[in-house]
């Protein structure tokens, strides 16, 4: 058994998600290709540059830990980027494929958020007060964008759509 | 392309969910014996026991829409699922493996919080009414079990695995 401490699960799962991060920074700018709304365009770009300052925080997390950063393939959001790229490649361009990424995008937006809130409740409970604050940091960042995803889509996507 | 409406892609959508259900009947039996809170145990036997109610509400909506109920295989919860039972071989068995396996559950429980807040917004947008609060009805279950889960693993679990 390789995890036996809630110190080494933390550390396991700061690799997952770093090797998420990894991917998302590369199925982004695919995304951004395939839609048709500006607006989601844009958010799909900004969202880009924010997950490569996510990325810098899980190394600067790494260091705390006085660990190399490494990751390790995320299952999870490998699945989920095949959901997005189902979309991109069944759906006619257009107000319903834009609906179909808006949904892909906050299943990934999602798991984010389940992972960055257990990854700062574990850093509360080992002390680790700098790596909560960053781990929060990135955490809200999830909200909002899933929060500006809905909005793109409640405010015109699925209507256009329908 | 397969996929031109939005009736196209809310159903699609809803294939995709419907095996995922399936997928989490399955899993969660085996997530219950993998842990030794009680009171987890309790949590993953009473969510299989909601999730098949879920997966019939499901069958309900194909209904609504005059088509059969199939599924279709969810890569995202093949990959969720995936990582819990990598949680469950890699990790002792005890209070840090539990706090893997809440973390593992929470993210599978936010991607279905993702998916039937997609699909409830598009039951709205081609005016199932019906349809749309079955799929509410469902999406608040899912929320009360992330908070459930949030509530085992800062009540206790966490504490005990530190």
């Amino acid at each position: 058994m390789a995890v036996s401490t809630l110190e080494d699960l933390f550390h396991e799962t700061l690799k997952d998600i770093y090797n998420g991060e990894k991917q998302i920074i590369k199925a982004l700018p695919k995304m951004a290709k395939k839609t048709e709304s500006p607006r989601l365009k844009k958010a799909f770009e900004t969202h880009r540059a924010q997950s490569e300052t996510q990325a810098e925080r899980l190394e600067r997390v790494f260091e705390l830990m006085d660990k190399t950063p490494r990751g390790k393939t995320c299952e999870a959001i490998e699945g989920l980027l095949a959901e997005g790229d189902e979309v991109a490649s069944d759906v006619e361009a257009g107000a319903v494929r834009d609906a179909g990424l808006i949904a892909a995008a906050q299943a990934v937006e999602h798991y984010e958020i389940a992972r960055y809130g257990a990854l700062a409740a574990w850093a509360d409970q080992l002390g680790m007060k700098e790596a909560a604050k960053l781990l929060r940091q990135t955490l809200d960042e999830e909200k909002k964008t899933d929060e500006l995803l809905n909005d793109i889509a409640l405010g015109m996507v699925n209507q256009k759509a329908a």
